[in-house]
């Protein structure tokens, strides 16, 4: 929770988190992003919300999806796009980011979409802003706001009431920020029950997640779930983690389709992407017809048009 | 030929290789290409027939001029243009290009333009795209299309049969995807004559070239064409080929003033680019009056707005 | 000077330099720059005079202020921005950089922005250009025309009078591009006195300076200045200059709130950025009342839309 995201009149001014946005917050993003996706399936040539407005990326760390998700967003809705390469920008002349966000700020930028390696590092930023938006693209394994609301958008579309919902979430939950986002969202959409899996090694400190249910046996945070969310296996962390090789792991915790026929009747399988196919999941269940992933992209870019336009005001 | 690039309905799907294109196809992309040459000629702000519509530039091979001109081609047409950046990309997070692909079809991405070291490659991701076209901005020494096209154009705003035409091809005609891509158009649209000339090392093996005359003698290639299309050199080859240093490149296969005049009287001089001024060709030639490189690279920009127009169906 | 930035009919063709362009027509462009500063503030989607024109960034030095304020001046202009990544290009294949000139303006190019580590190669380039028009954005020790002009479009906003103005440019004058265009523009508008000041070993020969005041001792230069430039300190320049430490550097040079008591009442604070704080200048002044770094960085933006527009023939 961030009270910097929130201003003075309940408005929201910055999307760092989901933790403590509240159930009416997330829904009208979500009714925001029906409307802009509706908008754009009518018309590729949408409404110009954005016109005359500047959205900077702001990426300290590199991304495909999230960055091309972003711009393909903000440009659709007419804005014009500053892509801040940070090797070669002013920080590396020893300014500091502040200075840096002041200047791009006083050439009327209106929003930084930012993904840095340091949990914290958006938030600093929304504190530094005068009148521009922090939209946070990923920050260490704290958030990633705009992943859990297409998450939301992509569950909600299928299943109206998550009150009846079991979600399993499966991978490297203790580094994961998409785990933590998503958690954020179905705790405040309602899910009925929160089931996180992984190897010891990769499983979080019990504290923040105590509503939920902690498996280190995939066959049985399978069995029942409605939902699966596939986390991204960070390669690097194999030894690290004691957690064995790939084909142990995909052996203990990959999603087959033997182990998906376990779950409910026709569950949703989701995947941040980037795959690891035979690591975490099977290609057969990954290009399958409960495969949710290019839904889960699809959406998108609607979900960061729905941020954008609500943060800039363009309502 | 592929068959990849045209459609159940007889509409062009893809544009891989100019090989098996027909004369028909390529004469109405030429058309097009100058309607579109003449609208922004009487008006810089051109028909906006790309707007709400999205081109990748996914380029695997550094490049100027094609990356510039489709994307000059695209923006100028309206459409979201998204560079992407391979280096940084999820391809280095270990995502297979299918998966890239299908990622950034599910953002609404219309085209893709695409440039590899290796053949096939724009033919592969043309097998894998579920909606969006594919554009070969040159692969391997395989095919570069719009090169060919933009040469075809060239050649007939001057010389509307081209059944009355010699033209030569000089230099490294093995490694080259232009040389292939102009032989198809030369072929499709009927010269009378194609004439492939460089260091033996460098001319390609017989087989799919019986229709043109192999000539080792430049000043005999010379003798008589009315088009001569000069190829870049590419530096790293002069050993490894035994053709000697560039001063003996030049001195037998560098166009020169004094050779050019053996030519027909004012046959056309072209160069796709970048030119080794004092390798391949001599600077009075390049610089000179039949000297159509500038007229090439003008004329690369609405053979791509055709080509983009065409395949995404905006006739 | 230069005798390539006036054309036959003495309009402004190129940007290269501030020295020798007179008064009247640095007015104009200050004119213009009010002019459109206005039309964005009244409407962020201000007038759409560059639509259908292309500009491209040629910047072989990074920057992050200039090429990001020219890059939104020239897009909220409605122009098409080419962002030309010098390390990929041609010039990497050994093309001359007119030939590269060439090939883009082949591609109907209108004007280029330029940064460059080389004294005159602006200049060398607008000596290429066919119908293009060159901007400096910063060659080597030379010239910064811009920068210039956004400065004095800074100081005018506060002082209508320059001739009762007393300027004091602070810091490494002999290799900065900065102090030169402020030293021409403050010229060009009648500024009464020039102080210049920095530590010996970065101060200018006298020549070309003979109409300054040069001191080394900074608190003699603030006493009763009206408007104080610091100028970045290139921290490389540290030893080779025998110069000291940094915060040697700040204790003879750095401007503190105790030193700039001793300006005039309500004296401007200027520096071009990135600032070393605690070098060249101290936080409390950098962020205080008198600060007009952020003005600066402001007023970048409708400088160079005048720049661009006034060169591009939309007046």
């Amino acid at each position: 929770m961030t009270s910097l995201q929130i201003d003075a009149n309940g408005r929201l001014r910055h999307l760092i988190t989901l933790e403590g946005l509240g159930r009416e917050r997330i829904c009208a993003l979500l009714d925001r992003a029906v409307e802009l996706r509706d908008a754009f399936a009518m018309d590729a040539q949408g409404p110009q919300l954005l016109a005359g407005r500047t959205v900077v990326n702001l990426f300290f760390e590199t991304s495909t999806r999230t960055r091309s998700s972003f711009e393909l967003a903000a440009r659709r809705l007419g804005a014009t796009v500053l892509n801040f390469d940070i090797a070669s920008s002013s920080t590396s002349k020893g300014e500091s980011l502040e200075d840096t966000l002041a200047t791009l700020e006083a050439m009327q930028a209106d929003a930084f979409i930012v993904r840095h390696r340091e949990n914290g590092m958006p938030e600093r930023l929304a504190g530094f802003a005068k009148r521009a938006a922090i939209l946070n693209a990923g920050d260490g394994n704290h958030a990633h706001p705009t992943q859990g609301l297409l998450d939301a958008l992509t569950i909600r579309d299928r299943h109206a009431d998550f009150g009846a919902l079991t979600v399993t979430i499966c991978g490297d939950i203790r580094h994961s920020r998409v785990a933590r986002s998503d958690l954020h969202m179905l705790r405040a959409l309602g899910a009925a029950e929160i089931r996180l899996c992984g190897p010891a090694a990769l499983l979080p400190d019990a504290g923040a997640f105590s509503d939920c249910r902690i498996l280190e046996d995939f066959d049985e945070a399978v069995a029942g779930s409605d939902v699966l969310i596939m986390l991204r296996l960070q390669r690097e962390r194999m030894s690290e983690a004691l957690i064995g090789d790939e084909a142990d792991y995909f052996a203990r915790f990959g999603l087959t389709a033997q182990r998906l026929a376990r779950a409910r009747n026709s569950a949703l399988v989701m995947h941040p992407g980037p795959m690891n196919r035979g690591v975490e999941i099977a290609s057969e269940v990954a290009d399958g017809p409960q495969s949710m992933v290019l839904a889960q992209v699809a959406n998108g870019v609607p979900v960061r048009m729905a941020a954008l336009t609500t943060l800039l005001g363009v309502d």
